[in-house]
């Protein structure tokens, strides 16, 4: 960080960080970088807990760079613009993703996928890329470029807002891309958490018939009552899964295949699409049959999050229906707590932090 | 075979068949059935020779069912019309390609994509799947349902048309399915052979910018010259693979890949489509690297063969476009000595048999 940019690190701020690979996070205060011509400054209101945080303040993979302050969820309320800030005015409501700044340049940035931008800065640094040392949403501020900030509607509940930063348009992207929204189409959901039950509410507001595939016979009800899922398929359950085959016309899975992807790729009809949107192993091939490819010309591919543009479309469809993250909103000081029952799939379907009433410094 | 189905095949033929995996074809008589109400009897005029027929002769897989009578490229002229038969009167040209049935009912079928029927069909034989048992194009006749001919424009030459209705629709019916058809893209061929050169072809009068990857650098003249390919890459050559990384909106793979599909995927832009034509083994899994997909929302799919209604789209779009295949003609007594040369890729790039001319009985 060069003397310049540590000059400009003027606004105070403060939060809660990891310091080491126990992931344990604790009070942390530090630096934000004064408000630029082009940045918005939020006090932030609520920050969801993603299982990225989890898997970066316990450095799962080996690459994390510590301190780590997570948080990607973020909304918040607008307290200063920049001099060229037009996007918004102090007292907006905005929210913030994964990502806060990318190349403009590249093929991604220019078509409004700053996800799949290489040079794509996240929120809060995950491991040492050689760029500035980024601090997330379990904090009181952020400054960030208008460009990576989107307009909250006022008749969203806040709380239920701040998932759909992350978890809301990971599902919504690939379901807009791959053509798994259209009305009619039968969609099945792998994986019923915080990206999972999203995915059933936007196929219920696109119009489609949606089931969830799921390792947990004890989500079945919660599924079909409150999600409105309109089936729920066991996926050890061999006779669930032969019932099911031929069903669909494309499948979100959320959560990692182990093995092969042939029992789900049988799930699909002609022309079904199989999107991965968490890897097992970045790096380690997964076994593919290639016969369901070719029977049924079947696609598998896979998606990360959204660019800006299809995050405020997707927040603006939020509002439209009524779609919020069903959470259970926790106080700062119970985010520990909030992890370690995160890693043992113990919530519905998201924590909330609530920042602006609980984190106190 | 029922008795009445004994008693109804009243049409004598001829052709050339092989009886064992030795391969060899030799001078076959048999009979077909006669020409139902929805049946056209088509003359042969040329068959073109598919790297399937020499597969099923020489019982590549070990599931042939013999005699093998091959070819499922004709192109014929209409001798007979049955009584509700409206498509064709006698005289027209006619063409056949690998399907001369289906159910009707499945969703294939009704999606106009009978090659996706799971109770499609084959020209000939090629293994006892329960049904009748059909003889291919190497022989004077074919009696067909109207329903799986397509109609041959008059200002195409015949010789060059017949491995449209294999190779041609192989390739086109992908490159339309997955968007990879718009003026302006950049089209990968990975192997330059009888499906790989009309893809470059329709590609080329698509509009698109079409790069061939193969294994023969001696190939490059003729892509570069005579089928206005705009490049050429060996694929064992790094420096040249390195230098096409990222450039490609799609590849049609004709060939089948032998070990990773890494390199191809490496080829491929932001939101690229890999379409798989051959696979190596249909039951051996393909290690495909997962972390490609991600990072550029990458695709991988497969496809056959095309429906009858695409079918006679591409072939009404080869006349406009005025696309035939590279072939060479030759004589019936030929084939064996072609099926050799064909195992060495020997041909440039479809040998077409001149029935009309030279199968004697």
């Amino acid at each position: 960080m060069s003397g310049f940019e540590e000059q400009n690190q003027t606004q105070r701020a403060f939060g809660w960080a990891a310091s080491d690979s126990s992931g344990t996070l604790h009070p942390f205060h530090f630096a934000r970088r004064a408000n630029g011509e082009n940045d918005i400054t939020l006090k932030i209101l609520y920050c969801g807990i993603c299982r990225t945080d989890l898997d970066t303040v316990n450095n799962t993979y080996g690459i994390s760079l510590y301190p780590v302050l997570p948080g990607h969820e973020i909304v918040g309320e607008v307290i200063q613009v920049g001099a060229k800030v037009q996007k918004f005015k102090v007292g907006d409501k905005a929210g913030v993703g994964c990502f806060i700044g990318s190349c403009g340049s590249c093929d991604g940035c220019q078509s409004d996928l700053e996800s799949y931008c290489p040079k794509s800065i996240t929120t809060y640094t995950i491991f040492d890329n050689g760029g500035d040392k980024n601090y997330g949403g379990y904090s009181d501020i952020l400054v960030v470029d208008q460009h990576f900030a989107v307009h909250i509607p006022e008749n969203l509940a806040l709380e239920g807002v701040a998932p759909l930063l992350c978890a809301g348009i990971t599902v919504f992207s690939p379901m807009k891309f791959f053509g798994l929204d259209k009305a009619g189409m039968h969609v099945g959901v792998v994986g019923l958490g915080g990206l999972g039950h999203l995915a059933v509410k936007f196929g219920k507001a696109f119009g489609m018939k949606m089931s969830v595939i799921s390792t947990s016979p004890s989500k079945k009800i919660e599924a079909i009552e409150q999600l409105k899922a309109d089936s729920f398929v066991v996926s050890h359950d061999m006779e669930q899964m032969e019932g099911a085959v031929g069903t669909l016309d494309g499948i979100i899975a959320t959560i990692s295949p182990t093995q092969s992807l042939l029992p789900l790729l049988n799930l699909l009809k002609l022309n079904g699409k199989l999107i991965l949107l968490t890897p097992p192993d970045l790096h380690k091939p997964i076994e593919i049959p290639i016969m369901p490819l070719f029977s049924g010309r079947r696609t598998i591919s896979a998606s990360m999050a959204g660019g800006m543009k299809e995050t405020q479309e997707m927040i603006d469809f939020a509002a439209k229906h009524n779609i919020t993250a069903n959470v259970e909103v926790i106080s700062t000081d119970y985010v520990n707590k909030a992890m370690d029952r995160l890693a043992k799939g113990d919530v519905r379907y998201r924590f909330v932090i609530d920042i602006a009433n609980t984190l106190n410094p």
